[in-house]
């Protein structure tokens, strides 16, 4: 059977600063999905767009041919407007716990097509499958129906929305192929262009727990996706914010459910009471609610009720207690003084190394591994106070996670209270 | 087992612009050769390589842990000195043929190990199984007589000299990673210093028809490769040679072995006589052999003499017709003038499409099959008068190989003699 490209040529045109056609994008993301483009020839071709870049034609292109090599769904039948929220990853981000319950109170519909984890950001779907008895996997008829009642879904993505996306995830993830913006964009973007929702509020994050270390990257990022989303017809908005200390205090996944739960319960640590509440204002105001107190919702209760209907619907048990590691240890402070800094990517690291994450994408996770923070930047702390807990079921774990985390934080004598964790906002 | 890096890591070095250890190198071209390196995580390191450059140091250890992949050879015990040639490949490009031989009857031993071509440049070996009863592969033991002996040897290079670059040149074949100084000059350098030449003399094509289009490349090309060969205890020299225009006036497997029978006979073009006299001069300098009369040795007979005594060494009968292709058709001249330029990649790609050479490795080629030049650049044609004649066993082929040569050839009012074949010498 005869092909229209050569991808050797393809290759070579990326390789040299050139521009790709629209019909090259077109055949080589499908003949990628086919097989006929080897895997050794895909990843030459994603590290020449990682070092030379694509044109904003060639970013728009692309990320529709990875929509076409799959299915596009439709929530146009059900009562209420749809929003989405994705977050580019970063240590400690269980928002979508929260979030997805809140802005369901207020009868917007919120379809959240998760991911596991890998490396050394955690997944939502991991944190979720921490509560026992609730499952991930839902057909598309039980998405719409628990779409169509209690408004809010957090489940697996199906296999039909982009597999382009998904087969060429997979190879950057091992080639080192993974932060850059076309590649990053284009992922993210056609997938939830294919998933169908009415408007997306995106939270893109920078610091040092994050793929974009600096604001300026991470506003180039928003600006692509944001361009991607709106050509496509989906009302999209980016927020800027914080990662370079972890999110909240907790990192792992049955850590993080019961932090969800204290937010939910009209508690929890503030940065991630803020970020729920910003980011759920952005989603209801895409989806044509403005005005709408949401902090109220977490406070009465509104928000934890949709909770329990969300987990029960999915199987889940919201009343089971949640996994608890048998062993933990405590990292302490080395001196007295205030926190000026703690790097988000070390805790996450530590948190992966006690087996809250996994190296390879068949590895299992421990529901109950993870990092407990205990003071933060900001927060005064004495010589031999705990800074951090370590949470496991494989003790042998602690050694290296603790070296991760030995360095993660510094004390000093004064601290400038950062700003909000929202850096900037786009639509 | 255990492996002391991760290639994630030491693809994400190179991609970032840094200098890999070593350590990094020795590890991931062994880890390639045994599998543990995947070909997708290889072509992404190479293609880093191709944009980001290595520096001397690195192309050094990259270059030995290629020899260290595999066996090393060793002339030690023939009673004479051994001089090799390589040629970084052209269109036309049959000096192996008559060289060989030449250089031998100065009592120089030539062990001319040999690849098959791929592409639009003809490979030797294809050339030499145009030959009937020609076979290319001898064992050490066969390859150590026949030097011993004849002195004269072209033969395939065994599986064992450098195996990592075998397999690595496959890869970068279908990556679009080929024309990368750093990765041409180790898998030259590689095959040649394992191989275990005492002298070496490199010729490296600049042009239209190789794969350095400008001198100033093609120098710095001909400068790494000398100096691995010297730090190897090679004597290593280069001469810089021209390939805008095709070499002879033959490109196609039979009709290059009748074009050097035609030079061995004291005969053909000019411009291969020169080339094979200038590269069999510096190959006896190398080999501690001035002042000696290729010319004569050409003119006399002597070269014909081992030619003969080759060819029949190694299976094939010298006095034996070569194959005739069945069909031929002439491209003509457009108008009346003198050739002003000629393209060699054109011409390359013409005997490549009339069944010269393969676009897989595993295809045949036709022995018979080639392009005849009639009038080169400097020459005066007519209108009509035939510049060249196509000749296959597969007629269908004539026209996409008419259409590559239609735009092969410029006529103009007035040519320029250009000046020797070589352009530079470095050693």
């Amino acid at each position: 059977m005869s092909e229209p490209f050569d991808v050797v040529d393809v290759i070579r045109t990326k390789r040299d600063r050139g521009r790709l056609s629209g019909e090259q994008i077109d055949w080589v993301v499908d003949a990628y999905t086919r097989g006929v483009v080897a895997d050794e020839q895909m990843s030459a071709l994603t590290m020449a767009i990682f070092l030379n870049g694509m044109s904003r034609e060639e970013i728009h292109r692309w990320t529709h041919a990875m929509i076409d090599s799959g299915e596009r769904m439709d929530f146009s039948a059900l009562p209420y407007p749809t929003a989405d929220k994705h977050s580019t990853g970063g240590v400690g981000d269980k928002i979508t716990l929260p979030l997805a319950p809140l802005v369901a109170v207020f009868d917007v519909a919120v379809p959240q097509l998760s991911g596991r984890g890998l490396g050394h950001t955690g997944g939502t779907l991991d944190k979720m499958e921490a509560i026992p008895g609730w499952r991930a996997d839902l057909s598309e008829r039980e998405l719409m129906d628990q779409l169509a009642t209690v408004r809010a879904v957090i489940c697996a993505a199906g296999a039909s929305l982009a597999p382009a996306d998904k087969k060429l995830y997979a190879l950057r993830d091992i080639t080192s192929t993974v932060e850059a913006i076309p590649l990053i964009a284009s992922s993210i973007m056609s997938k939830k262009i294919a998933e169908g929702t009415d408007s997306l509020v995106l939270d893109v994050k920078v610091g040092s727990g994050a793929f974009m270390k600096d604001l300026d990257q991470a506003r180039e990022l928003a600006r692509v996706m944001v361009e991607l989303g709106s050509d496509a017809g989906v009302r999209t908005r980016a927020l800027l914010t914080d990662m370079d200390a972890p999110l909240g205090r907790t990192a792992g996944n049955a850590l993080e459910v019961a932090e969800s739960l204290d937010v939910l319960s009209g508690g929890g640590p503030a940065d991630v009471v803020e970020l729920t509440c910003e980011l759920a204002r952005e989603m209801l105001a895409a989806a044509g609610k403005d005005d709408v107190d949401v902090e109220a919702a977490l406070q009465d209760g509104r928000a934890m009720d949709v909770w329990r209907d969300m987990i029960r619907a999915q199987g889940g048990d919201p009343d089971a207690p949640l996994p608890v590691a048998p062993e933990t240890s405590d990292v302490r402070a080395s001196r007295d003084g205030v926190i000026t800094h703690m790097d988000a990517l070390a805790v996450g690291v530590a948190a992966w190394r006690l087996g809250a994450g996994r190296a390879r994408k068949e590895d299992p996770v421990q529901a109950e591994a993870g990092v407990e923070i205990h003071a933060k930047p900001g927060d005064r702390v004495r010589a031999g106070e705990p800074i951090f807990t370590m949470h496991t079921a494989t003790p042998e774990r602690f050694a290296r996670a603790e070296q991760a985390l030995a360095d993660a934080v510094e004390i000093g004598e004064t601290y400038s209270a950062r700003p909000s964790i929202v850096l900037d906002r786009m639509r």
